[in-house]
């Protein structure tokens, strides 16, 4: 976006944030749309909570990301911070709500870290959440099978068939063979995190770290390898199934049991093949409890990370948490410094990717953390909204077309014409546009008393309306006005556009518009093709 | 809200704000749909803003409400406040970005004032606006009058015939008769924000103000009252324009010039019946440059307020302003004591009215605040959601209906039946939905592994779901499946449902979900009385 340089650091809007106009938020409101169709059908009821919260909320639910939570300055009253993310005030209004026993929880909402942009790759310290959440009783797996079956529904109706895939992992399976292996349980959350930086280093780096880090006995770590490196889909499930002293340990066992009967129920959904059992994956947030998964697409990781031989899964090379790895260090490295390398845009980076596209799990607890003796169990998925953008933006871009994509464009442009003492007729456009509107269409004209026909057709082509209607004089004294198809050939028989009596009027262009759309649709969608308005690229010279 | 006692202070949310869910949000995304609709069809184009602004984008736009901003807290890097309207990022936004030059800006978001709340009158501290402003040239009126057209647009799709006033005047007129009367130039804007109060106060304390708080010759007071306690339609302009002392100031002059054209248009619309032209409207911001305008409707002033006999426009006691008055002297009077009054909900105080529903104006010289030189006039107004929100929300506890309010139940509810050594069939019933789900149905089902049929029934009643589908393991033999309509009567043919194939079951459950859609248009929209679940008030011995 320009910037006018005279006036300096004022005229511009605040780091690691963007103003969403023009084609980018026509592409972000439909990929919205799209989303918003998906989980309303699987019964989502919105839930829209303030963009700060008590200091006291989010105290606490985030671990050492804590650091990264914007407060509001002291200005008498309440102390306040924006939302960290949209899981802690759904689970904030669940525990001050004992009345609700369910919710399926749907929200698209800003949230707000204090990190290191990269805006090109969709990582912004201002970005939009969508979460669908189940919260209330549901037997093993079904509601989280459910999730699942949305995200697979989501990324399916955004175009994305075949490229991206679903980490999933247990809580109970990962902390479990912890345990086999020998991990004391005060080391369980520093090993877990260190297994979690899998799909980023090779093995022996994170056994480094594991070891003479976290003080882990060598022979622990190269028991827990022969674990954590292992991913896939129903053989890694038989043989964990098999692993009788892995299911010694009762939290591994009732792990491997649900996890056996979530395949059942993704194999119901018809999702199986979208998913990957990883043993890697462990998700930083503490307050999971059972399935955790992770979405990943190509860009999801950075170009540089790919060290590790087990990296690769379907085919996508190298999943998310990395940069996450990546920005906690070089976050760590620069603290010494002053701010200013953190407000860094790093969208040129090759060693930061877009990061996980979608994200989520179970967490059983977080209600009674507000509300002591509360059982809300939950479980949700949180969709990246601007990764997922940016990552169609490329693609559209790259000359790949979406069917989501909807014309933002006016139906109809409304004109005048007339000769040397033509007054511009305004007050006659303002009525047939309004003729027009109240026939339910979009409609358009020029803000000009006497505009110039050549003006109104370059408007017209500009805003991409495929019709106009042009008044004139004469054709009024008759009760009629003229309706051209904006872009004709020389030659074709309407090319000067046909007579129509202002009483059929709407009913004519309302059926050439529904026309339009229809031969729009059987054309195969370019209209997304150029980035949303089919009608600007087109030469003036055909109606000028 | 219930609210948990025993955790205190951390379980609520923020003073001022609201979670929106239930039904609440329902209707509340209900006119947002509308709005948007209307918006769109006028051609407005999304542009979405950051919730904060550089402290200095802010400085200076508010005049003494800018005491009312959040300020985030100093953490480093840049110093942020929290917008207080959608209006200074727009203007940030066009300076920012010379090559934009003309854009029709339609905004939804939450914006921030440190005020007093009224929360059940939709009065708070977060609250949603609704923008939509033209930015670009126009002649005199064209685009101004479109604004207007919209305003009315929005009003009718939500059911407000008759029911609502769009006062207007022109800061011209104002600012020229002010001169006529003999206000000196540096009283103008004190003279101009007395004036404001005359929707609340009689004349005689108006001009108490004028003479003694702002000391204003009684001679000049006394000619004010001649223009400003005027109003009405065509009537008023023509007297106005035979005021050949008025006409000798060129302000004024061009004002009623401007006037006239606006009548002229808004005739064309079709919305000359909505306006009143009220002399004594001047509106609180210093940025508007000619129309104003503010839309009131009963229940927009407060309950006590109405002494003035001036006071009825077109049979609505009582404009909006008197609120702002109400509010800024009650905040002076509590300013000495501490904050903890200023917190207090006033949803209860009949001194506190609901306040406009809409408003804005013309201001064509903010962009240039920002960037100077720059030539980007702007018309627009905003639409407080929340108040609108407030006033339907009565209207249908009171027994009214609107046809733009939609049902957010489930179309179909998958349950399975069972005798002794019942499956509880999950994995098919997991199957069936998503065979619904895939044909455009919004579906739900039990998140049981063996849920009792009453458990399934009760849920599907809850959830409002007008068509059940139900399996069983006889008929799953068979390859077939019940469907069944929620809620018949005994005797009922069709009590028991009737068995279909599997094959053609997606094609039945559509054809009787339109069935039923149109079947509840005609029934004349039950669905709005009782608050969007038709189905929830059902007797249970129904079904059990």
């Amino acid at each position: 976006m320009p910037k006018d340089k005279d006036k300096g650091a004022a005229l511009k809007n605040p780091k690691g944030t963007r103003d969403w106009s023009g084609s980018d938020v026509d592409l972000l409101e439909d990929i919205f749309a799209q989303i918003s169709r998906v989980i309303r059908k699987h019964a989502g009821k919105k839930l829209d909570s303030p963009v700060f919260e008590l200091q006291e909320v989010l105290k606490g639910k985030y671990g050492e990301d804590s650091k990264l939570i914007y407060d509001l300055a002291d200005q008498g009253g309440e102390l306040l911070s924006l939302r960290y993310d949209l899981t802690v005030p759904f689970a904030r209004w669940l525990a001050m709500n004992p009345n609700v026993k369910s919710y399926k929880r749907f929200a698209i909402g800003k949230v707000y870290r204090r990190d290191q942009p990269a805006i090109a790759k969709g990582r912004m310290r201002e970005f939009y959440q969508c979460d669908i959440d189940f919260a209330g009783a549901s037997d093993p797996m079904i509601a989280d099978s459910e999730v699942i079956a949305i995200i697979v529904d989501v990324f399916e109706s955004l175009g994305w068939q075949d490229r991206y895939t679903i980490k999933i992992n247990d809580r109970r399976i990962l902390d479990g063979l912890f345990e086999v292996c020998g991990v004391p349980t005060d080391k369980i959350r520093a090993i877990s995190s260190a297994v979690d930086k899998l799909d980023k280093l090779p093995w022996s780096e994170v056994k480094k770290e594991m070891v003479e880090t976290k003080g882990l006995e060598e022979s622990v770590a190269d028991k827990i390898q022969t674990y954590v490196t292992r991913k896939g889909g129903k053989d890694l499930l038989s043989s964990l199934q098999a692993d009788e002293a892995l299911l010694a340990n009762p939290k591994a066992k009732s792990g491997v049991e649900e996890m056996a009967l979530l395949f059942s129920y993704l194999e119901a959904w018809g999702a199986l093949d979208k998913v990957s059992f990883d043993l890697s994956l462990a998700r930083g947030l503490d307050y999971y409890t059972g399935i955790i998964y992770e979405v990943v697409t190509e860009g999801s990781a950075p170009v540089m990370a790919s060290r590790h031989p087990a990296d690769s899964v379907n085919g996508i090379i190298n999943p998310s948490s990395t940069t996450q790895t990546t920005q906690k260090q070089s976050k760590k490295e620069s603290k010494k410094s002053s701010t200013a390398d953190d407000d860094e845009d790093r969208s040129s980076d090759p060693s930061v990717g877009v990061g996980s596209v979608a994200a989520g799990g179970r967490y059983d607890n977080l209600v009674e953390r507000f509300r002591p003796g509360a059982d809300v169990p939950c479980v949700g998925v949180s969709f990246g909204v601007d990764r997922i953008f940016s990552i169609t933006k490329a693609r559209l871009a790259a000359g790949e077309t979406f069917s989501f994509i909807t014309s933002s464009s006016p139906d109809v442009y409304v004109m005048a014409f007339g000769g040397g003492g033509f007054s511009g007729m305004t007050a006659q456009r303002i009525g047939i546009t309004k003729l027009l509107l109240d026939a339910g269409l979009k409609v358009e004209f020029t803000y000009k008393k006497k505009p110039k026909p050549q003006v109104q057709f370059k408007a017209a082509e500009t805003a991409g309306a495929p019709l106009c209607v042009i008044l004139g004089e004469d054709e009024q004294m008759k009760g009629e006005v003229r309706v051209k198809e904006m872009g004709l050939p020389d030659g074709h028989p309407e090319k000067e556009g046909v007579l129509v009596k202002i009483d059929n009027l709407a009913e004519e262009v309302v059926r050439r518009v529904e026309m339009k759309r229809v031969v729009g649709t059987t054309e195969g969608l370019n209209i997304a093709e150029d980035g949303r308005n089919p009608d600007t690229s087109r030469p003036a010279t055909l109606e000028s």
